[in-house]
C-alpha cells in the first residue's frame, strides 16, 4: 500500500499533533513465571542486554527492563542517569516478576494466542534469518513455526520460557 | 541497581554471543476490535504514524504498522524498501484486525490485567508529563491509573479502545 495511501485510511490522522513531539514508544511489559529462566533467553539466546531491575519486596514483585544496546553505546552507570536515558528509548522489554511463581506448577502466564486472545507477540528483526532460525534449533528452542512451515518462509515464530511468541524476520533481506 | 550488578543477575549471559549482532526489537503486536478506532487512538492522540498495511482479504485480516518517525525522516514511499526500512528499527507496533470484530457487541480482546494474566502493557515516555496528560483528560482519553492516584506520582496508565493500558511516564525528567 502506498505511503500516501496509508495517510489516507479511515481513523488517521490528518496531521501529526505538534503536542505529541518527543513521544517515544518506550516498552512493552510482559509478566514472567521464572525470571532466571527469561533473563537466561532474553540475554543469552536473543542477545539483550539488561538495563535497569527495579525491587519492590514489600509488594513481592520485581520489574527487569532489557533493551538491545548497540556496541560503544555507554550506558550510564549512574542508576538515575540510566533510568532517563532508558526512558528515552525506543525497544525496551519490562519483564514483571512476581515473587514465587518460579515455584508454580506448571504455566503461570497466558500467551494471548488462545481464548481469551488479545496480546500477538514481540519481534525481533535479524541480519541473517536462516542462521538465527539454525543457532536456535542448536539451542533447543522451542519453535512455534519453522522458517519451513506453512506458506511465509519469511518469518519465523519462536517461544519464550513462558510461550510468549517472538516472531523472527529479516532486517536486511527484503521479504 | 548499579551496571555491575545487573550483569551479575541469575540468568543473564556472560557475554553478548556475537552471533545476535544486528538484532532488533522490532515490534509488538495486539489485536483490536475496531482498526478505525485504533488508528484513531494512536495517531490522533498518540502521535503515531501508520508505515505500513498489508491485507489479506482471503484469510479475511489486516496489519497495520505504526510507529513515532522523527521529523526529517524520509520513510521510502516504495513498499518493499518501506518494509525493509521498518523491518530495521525498534518501537513499532503492529495491530492485527480481524475483519468484522467491530461489529461484535463489547469488548472482544483481552488486556492482559485480569486472569488470565500476561500480557501488561505499552509505555510511551514523553517530555512534558503533566501536559500530556491534561491533553489525555481534555480529549476524553480514559485513564487506568492518573499521575494524582497511588504512590506513584511519575507515571500514569491510559487505556487504548481495547482497553489496553498504555503507561505513560517522562522522558526528561528523572523517576
Amino acid at each position: 500500500m502506498s505511503l500516501s495511501s496509508l495517510r489516507e485510511q479511515p481513523g488517521v490522522a490528518a496531521a501529526t499533533a505538534a503536542e505529541t513531539r518527543g513521544f517515544v514508544f518506550n516498552h512493552t511489559m510482559l509478566r514472567v513465571k521464572d525470571i532466571t529462566a527469561s533473563l537466561d533467553f532474553y540475554t543469552r539466546v536473543l542477545g539483550f542486554s539488561l538495563i535497569d531491575q527495579r525491587d519492590f519486596p514489600e509488594a513481592a514483585f520485581s520489574l527487569y527492563f532489557l533493551a538491545y544496546v548497540p556496541a560503544g553505546t555507554a550506558i550510564p552507570e549512574d542508576d538515575a542517569q540510566r533510568r532517563l536515558w532508558m526512558a528515552g528509548i525506543p525497544g525496551v522489554l519490562e519483564l514483571t516478576h512476581n515473587h514465587g511463581t518460579e515455584q508454580q506448577d506448571g504455566p503461570v502466564y497466558h500467551d494471548g494466542n488462545s481464548d481469551p486472545r488479545g496480546f500477538g507477540h514481540l519481534c525481533v528483526s535479524v541480519p541473517e534469518l536462516e542462521a538465527a532460525c539454525a543457532r536456535f534449533e542448536a539451542l533447543g528452542v522451542p519453535f512455534q513455526k519453522r522458517l519451513s512451515d506453512g506458506r511465509m518462509k519469511s518469518l519465523a515464530f519462536i517461544k519464550d520460557p513462558d510461550g510468549y511468541w517472538v516472531e523472527i524476520i529479516s532486517n536486511t533481506v527484503r521479504a
